[in-house]
């Protein structure tokens, strides 16, 4: 009786990852191919998975099988994670009625489809409205979980993106690099000014062949194209399913450099979506940990592998050819400065990973500010700009350069940004440790040869799904608990020395 | 309380519809573009979404929300319409226990990948033994439906896809068909060889031309992309939503005619699916009728409409302009020889319009003794072969030319093949009534103003909805039941005069 309890549990939770899979289907779909007339009706189907996964979440049936569960002493360690993230997950349901589920989910397709006319036209006053209803309800959901969970409002918005993580061990963190950031940025613009030219590669660049060198590069990472797709969305990202993982970019013919970047990037996160324990691939244990984790996937293919010399020794001369490119612009070294580039810029997704905390502090400030009643939704656009001269010293010349520019908070992503910068120390820290454990990765990275890396990854980091937090991973991983030390080190090395 | 009954109702079948609109795309994504690795996981998604939707049907609550919904006396023509129909499909759902519609949709979904390797590879004992678990599951669930509406196994399976219709009156239909067919097909051969050669245009055939003359045709006919995609798949075919409808096709370089035709089919799909009455689109009285009615806007487009003189005159310099095409393969009669042109054929979907219902008959007779164990499945493919020749005079050289061709069987869909016929013959009689109802349709043909005709079709057919069974509705808009004479007499004119 008490085994079936939690097995009883375990297939409720197979048919919520079910619908998970089915939304996040649905999600790519919104993102990269559906007609515009498609998204109202989107909207509400969007809704209606969720209001039946949070039903199925509810049911009296699912509190008593947890508590019977509980009960049970031959539970394995991944049934005893996963019966705790199955209570975690009940909690967080259980705070919001139905209705609520609905209405938030209303409002952030709405916001999100009005968001994009909005960003184009340079409109905020048209999102306003938009906007501050989504607010609204992810304060009022928000409240709702905060009081069970015991915490702050903008750490029970943060936890459901990063499980665990807290705005007072944020704060210091992010503080440091307030400081730290600026005389760093100074001082890595004056050594970029002592360094070689750089040479731009002259365009067009056909996005077939764009398209076509980005296939070959995720399938020399690993990526496997039998369980996943590349196509187009205006915001790149990585979605789909473990066995159906699509990732997203966009082309630009005039440069070829940020497309391309770009997969590599979704490719780390792939790599870690098709890298989890398919034993429990539709248990909450099995799911990735929180973004930052995910994040540091990413940036750890992105940022530590691909933006390094030693890939660029390799991939150049695949560009090169690829284009048919001729010239000192297509050299590994000259490819390497390109991108490495630190530029002051508006753009949080185009910034380089110098500038990109200064991004990620603006909006964790912004977003803990608006979430706390501390300033207006009205004020945004000033506060952004007042925030972003104060952090990189330029003011955007519009709200579509500045606070309109992300999708997140248009689409209820509230308590989402500061996983980015912590994803990038992860990564660093991370790609550190693999170094140590296996000298075949960094020798393998110039002759294309990714396998160590990826079945280090694999070994250390994929295949532990969520049987431990983020935070244990990362110590048992690299040995210690997070220190941006490591991150700092890295930008010291890369842009210093 | 009584009028809060059927609006509950409503809202749970808003809810359902919701969920097939979900599957609608979920089943278009597994056709035309997911990985192959993703089949078995869609397979479980797609069987999740039909037990979820199963179990709210034969919930208690729906029984007694149709109970106390059929005491109102406040009900429109439309609600009281929708109230049968929803009476109609909980019986359906209720003689059935979910476990065997997660097991068929499972059965279906495995059944239908292995096919597609079977058909390639010729090998017709590769998929037997998947068919037969899917022929005795769809029995299983057909006879338990069959005692709850009382009619025999055969049009329980048929009465699915075209609800009202009965074998009985199909039988003498297909038979007097398949007296006058030999002959006829006879004459028209040895009339085709007294008419000018046909000149085959020569390609090879730019894919992303042949895609934008699709896109623009279909625009003239009344697509409107913002509503929709046009995409491709191995197997045409029209899916999505009613404001995301999505059309396929399959290209060959060699040959743009089947492409361009397969297209303006599927828009006469497309068209019927946007014209439903708004106000119920999430309700059965605002879907389309059976198959018969929905097969009859594609072949009213396509055969009645695109493969006519009057269209060609239209669209020949178009196809002309796109394709760059010089000499007399590109005038309008020649185009109009080559898109009526008459062949006895292995392949269904290849199939002309004359020969096309001793395809349909020769799927319908063999399904009908399958269903009713009359030949065993291992014996399809010489029973196939045997009435291909009876039928058409011709054997398969192969089971991928004969009984593996078409995906329905495999996929569940056994009563399905009659529709196609009866929507020929749906097709030729409206289409009669349209042109006798504004001689505008006509005349705007070979102008390329299609107008006229949609009006009529909005109007007549595709407005109506549900609101009338399919054999009301053709009374209804042509005077009279359906009349296969007319579908005859077209043949004849466009044929032998």
């Amino acid at each position: 009786m008490s085994q079936s309890a939690y097995s009883s549990l375990e297939k409720r939770y197979n048919r919520l990852a079910l619908l998970g899979e089915v939304g996040g289907i649905l999600h790519w779909d919104s993102a990269a191919i559906m007609p515009v007339g498609g998204a109202k009706a989107r909207g509400e189907q969007i809704a209606e998975l969720k209001a039946i996964s949070h039903n199925l979440i509810v049911a009296p049936e699912t509190a008593d099988l947890i508590e019977a569960a509980s009960q049970q002493t031959n539970l394995n360690p991944w049934q005893k994670s996963n019966l705790e993230l199955i209570r975690r997950h009940w909690i967080r349901a259980n705070a919001i009625p139905e209705d609520l589920v609905i209405s938030l989910s209303k409002a952030c397709s709405n916001c999100e489809t009005v968001w994009r006319d909005a960003r184009a036209e340079n409109d905020f006053k048209k999102i306003l409205p938009y906007m501050e209803t989504v607010l609204k309800l992810v304060k009022l959901s928000g409240t709702a979980i905060a009081e069970k969970l015991n915490l702050s409002l903008y750490d029970t918005l943060l936890d459901e993106f990063e499980p665990g993580a807290r705005s007072a061990q944020i704060d210091p963190i992010f503080d440091d690099l307030t400081d730290w950031l600026p005389n760093f940025l100074d001082d890595v613009l004056i050594k970029q000014n002592t360094r070689p030219m750089i040479h731009t590669p002259k365009g067009p660049f056909d996005i077939d062949i764009q398209r076509e060198l980005g296939i070959q590069l995720m399938m020399a990472l690993g990526f496997d194209f039998d369980y996943g797709r590349l196509d187009i969305s205006l915001h790149p990202f990585c979605g789909g399913t473990p066995d159906d993982v699509r990732i997203t970019t966009r082309y630009d013919q005039t440069d070829f450099t940020t497309a391309l970047m770009g997969v590599l990037h979704e490719t780390g996160h792939a790599m870690y979506e098709r890298g989890l324990p398919s034993d429990y691939s539709r248990q909450p244990v099995g799911k990735a940990l929180g973004m930052s984790m995910h994040e540091s996937q990413s940036l750890l293919i992105e940022m530590q592998v691909c933006r390094s010399q030693e890939f660029l020794e390799y991939a150049a001369p695949l560009v090169r050819l690829a284009f048919n490119g001729k010239g000192p612009a297509w050299e590994p070294d000259n490819l390497y400065r390109l991108y490495t580039k630190i530029e002051r810029g508006f753009i949080r997704v185009d910034a380089d990973e110098v500038t990109y905390p200064a991004h990620v502090i603006l909006r964790y400030q912004l977003e803990k500010a608006l979430v706390n009643d501390e300033i207006k939704l009205a004020d945004l656009p000033g506060a952004w700009n007042q925030k972003m001269q104060d952090l990189l010293g330029i003011t955007p010349p519009s709200d579509t350069l500045g606070c309109l520019q992300d999708i997140h908070w248009y689409d209820g992503a509230w308590g989402y940004f500061p996983t980015y910068t912590l994803g990038a120390m992860t990564a660093a820290q991370i790609f550190q440790a693999a170094n140590l454990g296996d000298p075949n990765i960094n020798t393998g990275i110039p002759k294309g040869n990714f396998k160590p890396l990826m079945a280090w990854l694999r070994s250390n980091i994929h295949s532990s799904g969520s049987l431990i937090t983020a935070s244990e991973l990362l110590t048992k991983a690299t040995g210690r608990p997070l220190d941006p030390q490591v991150f700092k080190d890295h930008l010291r090395r890369r842009y210093l020395l």
